[in-house]
């Protein structure tokens, strides 16, 4: 039997466990309710550092699979002032789907069917527990695909994606999540079911009324719950290639990626690995070897085959001029074998200190491109300046580069240095007319930046919040 | 000297040109204000039909040149409850920037500065009264350029663009304005100025906090005024070619588009002129001789030249396959005569009747693909019905349908008919699952269909616009 707790919420009146698990059995097939206290602690995190160092319980788990029931369960929590955090995979790095405020974790997993693939108008209908990778096996059946690519592919649902405005590693050529989101079904923290982007529509295009859609993408669970989501979708490139470059200075990768942008190409990713990157998966599969240098460059083009040849051709020619050895190749093998190293980083990350664990925490800067040489250097000085190692790699087509800090978690005071370490990369991406987060978002990890990045900005975005969300009982506590 | 008009606004007490006047001199040199009755005339309408047919007449027209003067004049009419109106070149056809509500018109078509291309971060700062082809000039010294392309090109402003989220012909492969939208500055209803996308950021993703940006792009300046605009821009193609296809039956013209889209091209545009449009080219320019068909397609590609020149051979391909008769080329010349149809037949539409005007009503509809050919040959019946002469194109690669309606303006049973065929043009858009605006917006021209596209969402629109614009003075009696 779960131990009851007793919490006070916004709604003014305390509300225990066992009060909270009777409301939602009539609601809910009791198999669908999560209680138990070991359970419940399931729910206290998600991937980021953070999450790991709280103690951020839910009060109860619920798992509908139904608008209709996530309809009912908001209904009640508005009316009783409850928190609700909805939850999908639990791939985030920013404790934006835990509830750090208790009361009701929404946990939408499981709601995971593709519901229509609509071929004809190049759009599909999913639930928001479907896993990206999974949606993207099933749309190569109808030569279809959904660009963004993020590196949790294999985990992360839909409904987080949206929730967040994901990236990844495409998002130089196809953009963000954002760009594909035709429209939502939405349960407002009152329970009220909209549906955005027109309530019946399945045009590609639609130029009528605010655009709730764009507002709820991104808004991380701020603002109402997302039960369906319509998002177009687009044909499957015919052909890949991969180029590796290798420079001795790291001044030399930016500017070369410049030039490729320069010559009109726009890849379909660009990721760098620097120099404490290429050491960690040596390190870690030292039969990658990866050449020494500075930086390494690895870029993706896609499209047909004519132009990707001529991509490629032209990328080399590229590196060449700005002092790169290069390797370009599109045979499938090949491809791999060059992709490997970035494959690998996030894992070889810890090998740098075989007794580190690597945390995520100050990990998605984003800078102007004209910067990214001089953030990762600052990077590199500030991690000597508190004694932590720091493996640096990411998107630097966007700018967006992340950071592998590797401390061991055990030692208090290496813990307060990675605060330290943290808040000063924080502050230099926004010095740097950056932003703390290209892609992963502020849930409550950096929910302090938010002033600094946005300024009076922000009292708005709480006064939009306060229209949808007058209680404030939606994923309290994040962004603001 | 100017009539004094006497109006009550929101703010609940009188006020007179005279006082509106005194009170714009103290923030505004006299010169960038205008009070005369016939020149404020000039403000009282945009392209659309109803706004030549109605008499909205700003009391006032202001020409500001820097937000603080932007600024001090929100707060007046913020303070007095005086609805401001945003005006950029008036090229809209919803009646978006005409002050239906008398009060102040906002003139800012000549802020026109081009602030700053940042090359190296490839994007660009504009006023918001930059013309679209002048920024394109402007860009392509840089090799870049800002891909949505409206017809007005020529003409249209970037701010109007982001306040209706313009797109155009090249939407299907490269988008809507908001796709390129980094961050804007906005004067907020109360005069509050705020930078959207970081207050000082210059990086080309951001995932920290709601997203304000996207919920002003297509606002339709119902939420605030544009006073600077950060897109992002992109590297110049380097090469396009024109493919030209024409089709016995209406019906085999969509059923090759999605042939072409399951090939795995995104054309840069792709053009659908149907029979009545080909006799209006023919008619107005007998040399361009455009083929007898129930329906011609215009593809554009770009890219890189294998791209083109793969992309163009299957396209032609695809096309025979679908039993048209096809060209295709990448000679200047030869592209622009291939082009010619298309981009004549807005002027040519009128040629249809010789006795007759063109009107802008009713002439945006959005349909899903799967159902162009239905649409098309249903609005062509509604045409018999009403007895108005119908002449259809557009953008078909997103299932956007330009009818050009041609009327005698003078005949008022011509005009009632109109409305009628109007009405159930917008209504058919809707019933086949698509929207009465693909692109124009809603303005005060299609408000009546915004609670039948939208349902209950539309409420939640008004009370976000009610959280930034609790007045009410914005832009008022649009959209709802």
């Amino acid at each position: 039997m779960p131990k009851p707790s007793r919490q006070t919420f916004r709604g003014g009146f305390p509300m225990n466990t066992a009060t909270l698990l009777k409301a939602m059995k009539k609601i809910l097939d009791p198999s669908r309710i999560v209680h138990g206290e070991l359970e419940r602690r399931l729910y206290s995190y998600d991937s980021s550092y953070l999450s790991v160092r709280g103690r951020y319980c839910p009060d109860i788990v619920v798992l509908p699979r139904s608008t209709a029931e996530v309809s009912k369960i908001m209904a009640f929590a508005y009316g009783n002032g409850v928190p609700v955090t909805p939850r999908g995979a639990g791939s985030g790095e920013t404790c934006g789907c835990v509830p750090v405020r208790g009361g009701i974790v929404m946990d939408l997993s499981g709601w995971n069917t593709v519901e229509e693939v609509d071929v004809h108008n190049m759009q599909v209908l999913v639930r928001p527990g479907v896993v990206h990778s999974r949606l993207n096996d099933h749309l190569a059946r109808f030569g279809l695909f959904f660009p963004p690519d993020p590196g949790s592919t294999r985990m992360c649902t839909l409904g987080g994606m949206v929730a967040n405005n994901s990236s990844g590693m495409r998002a130089v050529k196809y953009g963000t999540t954002e760009q594909y989101v035709l429209g939502l079904e939405v349960v407002l923290p009152d329970g009220e079911v909209i549906v955005t982007g027109g309530q019946n529509c399945r045009a590609l295009k639609n130029a009528s009324g605010i655009n709730l859609t764009k507002l709820f993408v991104g808004s991380e669970g701020t603002l109402g719950v997302i039960t369906l989501i319509r998002l177009r979708v687009w044909p499957r490139p015919r052909a890949r290639g991969i180029a590796m470059a290798c420079f001795d200075k790291l001044e030399q990768a930016p500017a070369a990626v410049l030039d490729v942008y320069r010559a009109g190409i726009l890849p379909s990713g660009i990721e760098i690995l620097d120099e404490s990157a290429i050491r960690a998966v040596n390190l870690y599969r030292p039969e990658i070897n990866l050449p020494s240098a500075e930086a390494i460059l690895l870029f993706e083009v896609d499209g047909n085959p004519a132009s990707v040849e001529w991509e490629g051709q032209m990328i080399a020619e590229i590196m060449i001029k700005n002092s790169a050895t290069v390797e370009w190749s599109t045979d499938p093998q090949r491809m791999t074998a060059l992709w490997q190293g970035r494959s690998v980083v996030a894992a070889a990350a810890s090998r740098l200190r075989p007794d580190g664990t690597r945390v995520f925490a100050g990990e998605d800067v984003c800078v102007p491109l004209d910067r990214v040489a001089e953030a990762l250097r600052a990077i590199k000085d500030l991690g000597r300046k508190y004694g932590i190692a720091v493996v640096a790699y990411g998107h630097i087509g966007d700018g967006n580069i992340h950071t592998a800090l590797v401390i061991d978690p055990d030692n208090p005071d290496e813990v307060s240095r990675l605060d330290g370490l943290v808040d000063e990369i924080h502050r230099l991406a926004v010095n740097l007319r950056g932003t703390t987060t290209g892609e992963h978002g502020v849930g409550l990890v950096r929910s302090a930046y938010s002033l600094l990045e946005h300024g009076n900005a922000l009292e708005r975005m709480r006064q939009v919040k306060g229209a949808l969300d007058p209680r404030g009982i939606m994923n309290p506590g994040k962004i603001f």
